[in-house]
């Protein structure tokens, strides 16, 4: 499909400057860019490229002052960002097949229910008693065990396992290899020194708008749930242990961990391979530096921590930088006390 | 299904303090007990809900004296937590549907063999030569390989794979998407820069009452066997490279590593997200802290371990607390530089 | 399948000390030798074991100079572990069944080609307009999504995900688990304090020789393409976000992490766990120490880097070796404060 730069202008509600009837048929980062595709700059960090670019046209920001001559044509926005990202989408819908019906073969139980408009592909399987909405696609080798509930226009990549009992809100979103639902690591020390299984009779509950990285696993609660609330972003390959509840819109970046029953806050944002202790409690606006462990409560809103066990991020960064500086930090210390 | 307290506290052994005719029907954590349901009190942290819970009955610490008005029943015993675990392993038995027969499709080369009372689920598929024990579940979309043996009640959980020639004991359970027996990662590298792989032609042999968390990985051996000894518990996302040895009853917490060769000994706890480099051997008792390094052996059995490249904990702590407070020293350090 | 020792000594172009007729049957370390077996010793830490070994033959250095007395047989070559390597090999063709055909059920889209000499197995599912390479083996519950292309001679291990628009070169092999195309983790925060999905409209693409470990995630590009090059080996549980570029060669042990868009050069080591944030180059040649940190680009070629926010190792290791002293240089401290 192809459309003129004005076309796309009309859509973001931009100006062109340029040729607005030049054709674009792709979308192209603005150091790769082509003719006949249209990119953007925002970070003006790019901003060399925009001199350089064979894209067919750019979207920037409204008042940006080019500093050298530009061969490309402009289309000129509030957000270019923003504005990229709807293209993206119209685009996305555009290329994106949608799926719908049932490949065979396919499993579902016949007391499970599924709503309209779904696709169930071949190799999905579908417990007891299971509930799914209207628009949910159910790509192959997804697994849906007993008793789950699935919300409308979810969608379960090849391989997610969404185990017994666990509840999915709306317009979530579960990658490819997720498992969601499994035993939390509950284990009772005996005298002997062996240890015996906990049964784990709770669930996991997502809410609305959840979005679940590829092979990240969510434990479900001993007893009660473990809660992902709405809004909430989880990476790949990041580990939620039983009981764990995550306040809404917090993000958390791939290969991080939670412990048991740990509370995290709202519109907080873990970095990669942050790690937290259990029995915590994450004020919300929490951020958590790149593999920083959290071993308190963390009381103060908007605080932002780093380092191995991490404390405040100011503190932090000047501790490690006398820590780089140790040998120096000796050897005057060994001066001063020959001096004296 | 109800009991009534009189019949719980029966069969726990316990002494009802209060309406023992009362019917319960759930298991609650005690700060969401309602009426209907049963809790218990073990960590004294949580005394406080004693006092405001709605559960019907609470089961307590025989000599407990409460500091409050109780509008609950208390039914006591002598070890609170232990006499829950058990009504939780009753109420599991309960609830949980025993799965057993084979749905279809599945597949099962014909020279496998199944024991008695098990469950093969859809989409399961069992290689060939393999043998498989009595009241073995095996769930959708589980991959047994080929010249697999499973012994007898084992859970294997949806989409996890036992790849060729692995070696299972009773009592297993091996949670969704974990991998047993994938290659070991072996490469030698070549004088031009590339590497060459090297066959890995060991497996990997779990022996009985040995539980492998979701998403987790256990590479085969190159020659001989990777094996995880009677007992031992390992949680998600853990990764076991080749030839590594784990002793009986250690637990491994979620995201740790082992990498290739290394040996832990028994009754060793590792925390989340501990990382070992390979060929260590580590002494029995040994406790590894969370996100904690090791790159040398330890020697000493029951030592506790700690820090990025971990030493004793108690020696990284003290350490630990005087980085928090480098500035200040440095600044000491200044200060006693101009008085010379 | 049985040879005599001087049968081996002849395909590894070595030299036989002892009993040449002697027959051997299968391979062992040198530690668990038995008769019928035949080991190596490339390792001198070992040696102790050419002593005491029951291997019926042991493959040395053509230079070694025993210092005891030796009860089994040798072979000499240039290198021991290349040509033990070697034996692996020839072993590894032995006994590892090619498996070929396809089993039903498993599904393959009309629109979807596949070479010559395939293996498909149950339950394994390939979507529309890929096409497959010859002498590619698909394991079961493996899944290959839509315009999706695979070179020849690659194995698909089961339960792995290759998801839409995945390029995957000429002797590949993807572990069980792996999922190759997951979505970006991309979401544009709005006012609100929501995140809005950002479409990943990219692909991924593995050029030749490329092997990816097992659980291993690697995003899709945003626009572009995530791009592993010829000859990288990558272990288990890694993740690679989208944009990410490896340079060939490069190895990256398990649980490693290279966030969105950052460049990592030829020939590098990224040991287990280590993370890098997003948009850095890494210079060629770089190794990235266990759990090591790396937060800024790495301009130098060559470079060993180590620590929590990595640096070179010997200044790492400097200053860690007196972080481990601190107590002792604040008390120092403290007494030359006492002493002006």
């Amino acid at each position: 499909m192809e459309f003129t730069v004005n076309q796309v202008a009309e859509l973001l509600n931009g100006k062109v400057e340029g040729d607005g009837s030049l054709k674009v048929s792709r979308l192209d980062k603005i150091q790769e860019g082509k003719p006949g595709s249209i990119s953007f700059l925002s970070n003006l960090k790019y901003e060399p490229y925009l001199y350089t670019t064979q894209a067919s046209a750019v979207i920037v920001q409204e008042d940006l002052k080019p500093s050298k001559a530009i061969h490309t044509n402009l289309i000129r926005v509030k957000d270019p960002y923003s504005g990229f990202t709807q293209l993206l989408e119209a685009y996305a819908l555009m290329i994106r097949a949608d799926k719908s019906g049932v490949e065979q073969p396919s499993f579902m139980d016949e007391s499970s229910i599924m709503g309209e408009n779904g696709y169930r592909a071949a190799f999905s399987y579908i417990g007891k008693n299971s509930v799914i909405g209207n628009n949910v696609k159910i790509h192959a080798q997804a697994v849906i065990g007993d008793d789950v509930s699935i919300g409308d226009h979810c969608i379960i990549h090849p391989g997610a396992r969404i185990l017994n009992q666990s509840k999915i809100g709306n317009h979530c979103e579960i990658h490819s290899n997720a498992v969601i639902g499994s035993d939390g690591f509950g284990f009772a020390p005996q005298s002997d020194g062996t240890y015996k299984n906990i049964p784990q009779l709770g669930n996991v509950v997502l809410e609305d708008y959840v979005s679940i990285g590829a092979g990240t696993t969510i434990d479900r609660a001993t007893l009660g749930s473990t809660v992902i609330k709405k809004g909430v972003k989880i990476d790949n390959l990041v580990q939620i242990a039983h009981n764990v509840v995550i306040g809404e819109n917090t993000v958390i970046a791939a290969q991080a961990g939670i412990s048991g029953s740990t509370e995290v806050g709202k519109n907080c944002i873990l970095a990669g391979k942050a790690g937290l202790i259990g029995h915590l409690k994450i004020a919300d606006r929490t951020t958590i530096g790149a593999n920083t462990g959290i071993s308190k409560s963390i009381i103060e809103e908007g605080t932002t921590v780093h380092g191995y066990m991490g404390f405040k991020i100011k503190d932090f960064l000047k501790s490690y930088a006398i820590f780089k500086k140790l040998p120096e930090l000796q050897n005057k210390m060994i001066d001063l006390e020959k001096k004296l």
